[in-house]
């Protein structure tokens, strides 16, 4: 039987770690693009070519290394991304590269080999810093926009100075991408979970059935700026007390709904406390895995921004993806053999597993996160809970690698 | 009888509204110590100086214009400010300070004294452009604080900087100081109303009872950051929706109270979409005339603040301030004798004849503005109502002279 070498599986998170340490316990500071980014990643392609395998990077900066199969098959990728949010932590994404370095050294190190070739996968830029976030699986999968590379970076400076910076040519970003078929048979990526269900549940393994569709709302009420001493109350029209009504709806009807809704751009203008509001700006937020229910949301929220007078727009509509049976079949089967419990839940943020939805078969498991934090340096998931992690994708890879053969 | 010269009084108006004007019917620019500013000052100053009259400017950069009496008496200050708030509008301030001079020309062209002398004064920066208004009044009346001195003027350049780029000596501002007693027999301003009350009414004239006491309290509720996608509903402390219901219940109070109470500064931090609210911050205002009223309103804002796990914390206190009887009277007086219907109310906004308070007898009426604009370029009082303001003014002073005399 093929098993994670546990020591060395410690040792090479822990070296990871040290690349954008901010002091011993100190947060993770290893933004996309960086010096310690970059060298993040050559550490670790180096791991490979220590095991004589062939690795390679793209123009966005994705890398990779493979491990051949029996047969000429297109290959199973598992991988997540190495780099952090500004003084993140590290675990986000950090923990699924080392582990799925873990599961090909399990493999090289017994000289066994599994019907499909093994492709490791360590995302670029999949913080949102560079503008937007999954900036590596979106040019992998030919939806990356080239616009973002004049946008303002987490910094202030263009994505395209970072990338420069970083030796890569943007202009050779498209370079990347993926065919529709034939790049990979399936794709698997572990993270940590972000939330507390799992911790809660006291629960190892979380399954995602999906990636949650995403839609942004400008809502905007406009009121008159007056002078707050001499306008008498009847007089107002008071765009802060015409917009207030909206936070409490947005957040009963996530809640009478199942979904998550969340108002956290909020803005009063022109802010000053002896003018009464002329206008709110908030941008409403409502992610859900059944884009039904999000239509249903989406009408209340524009009933109620209308009923008090205020404007509704559309920004951002992103709709959910459901993760493969076949993946997420093979998790549950791992989980089985390897006596781990599981919850099924849906990923409330978008990972770059969601982007390969477009190419391939993909799905994604969590391992608990601590108290729910995440990007921060006190996100923590226990070793027994890493080292879990490990198992169930190295078990994964087997089951979806006879699934697979089955299938073809 | 002593009458306005209407001609006059306006051709002096326009004239006054050239200083600082930006484009035919655009708004007036003539921000406190700027070139427009100190132009439009030397150029009243001149009015009285081609009358004979003696004239002359404080450190704080207050102008003033003597009109003797037949007695040695204290004078009767008479006047407003003619600065704007930046791209301002013509009326407010300007017109208490034309209507002034009006009065003095009136006597002057008439040959006519009263028993006391009479003080124009054109207070220096009324507007909140100078860190805080009514600076000109507060360093004669002794309230000034000289730490202002280096906080940010409108433009974030220091108040000390536009003082000195004036041609005045920041240091010298204490020397504008008059004695508790001595400096006034009364002060009487004239200003555009700044609500829509008179219009409404459709009244021409409104005494100023007393000037409203304003507090400003700074409410904060703390919340926890969190990823607005991965948290749910149920594991959330999201600041926004614990500052939600103080919007609507400082409204709701202000109207019960018969008092004003506007949120105008109200920020939400980080203020990112897919970040859950970690911190409000507001500055909730309310004024009224009754102290007991607003003391009964703090305690309840205090406690609704309280009950949502805010932090409620007093940043200004200013009490309500009477207007003077036997000013009050007098104008009451001069409206019966022009056949002009009067309402009373308070003044919701701080004047220069608030701060003079501190040292003599004073009082305020108001003429309408269209709409209740003001800080425009959009702010307008008819000429029919400038005209009874200035006309108020000469006959209030009459009564004045009178009363104060049999006073004395």
């Amino acid at each position: 039987m093929i098993k994670i070498n546990e020591k060395q599986f410690f040792a090479d998170f822990e070296n990871l770690r040290q690349f954008g340490l901010q002091g011993e316990g100190g947060a993770v500071h290893r933004v996309a693009y960086s010096p310690a980014d970059m060298e993040a990643r050559e550490w670790l392609i180096a791991r490979f070519r220590e095991m004589g395998l062939d690795t390679y990077s793209d123009g966005v900066g994705n890398s990779f290394a493979f491990y051949r199969g029996h047969e000429r098959l297109n290959p199973i990728g598992i991988g997540s991304h190495s780099d952090t949010v500004p003084y993140g932590g590290a675990y986000d994404g950090a923990l699924g590269v080392v582990a799925a370095l873990a599961v090909i050294r399990a493999f090289h190190d017994a000289g066994e080999r599994l019907a499909h070739p093994l492709q490791w996968v360590n995302f670029a830029a999949e913080e949102a810093t560079m503008g937007g976030g999954t900036t590596g699986s979106q040019a992998m999968t030919g939806i990356f926009n080239m616009q973002m590379l004049n946008k303002a970076a987490w910094d202030g400076r263009p994505v395209r100075e970072h990338m420069i910076g970083a030796g890569l040519d943007p202009d050779k970003i498209l370079d990347a991408r993926l065919p529709k078929r034939g790049g990979y048979a399936a794709f698997l990526e572990l993270h940590i979970e972000q939330s507390d269900r799992l911790e809660k549940a006291n629960l190892p393994i979380a399954i995602v059935d999906g990636f949650v569709g995403i839609r942004r709302y400008a809502v905007r009420f406009d009121g008159m700026a007056n002078h707050a001493g001499t306008t008498p109350m009847a007089s107002r029209e008071d765009a802060l007390v015409a917009a207030a009504p909206m936070i409490q709806f947005v957040r009963d009807l996530a809640v009478e709904l199942g979904i998550v809704g969340t108002i956290g751009d909020f803005k009063v203008y022109p802010g000053a406390p002896n003018v009464i509001p002329e206008r709110v700006e908030m941008i409403v937020e409502i992610r859900g895995l059944d884009a039904a229910i999000l239509d249903d949301a989406q009408d209340l929220i524009r009933g109620e921004a209308q009923s008090f007078g205020g404007e509704f727009d559309p920004v951002v509509i992103k709709p959910p993806v459901e993760a493969d049976m076949i993946v997420r079949d093979s998790i549950s089967a791992a989980c089985a053999k390897l006596n781990l419990e599981t919850l099924t839940m849906p990923s409330g943020a978008g990972h770059d597993a969601m982007n390969m939805a477009l190419i391939c078969p993909q799905g994604m498991f969590f391992v608990p996160s601590k108290d729910g934090i995440s990007h921060s340096k006190d996100e923590y998931t226990s070793p027994e809970d890493c080292l879990n992690g490990a198992q169930v994708m190295l078990e994964t890879v087997i089951e979806l690698d006879k699934k697979l053969s089955a299938k073809s």
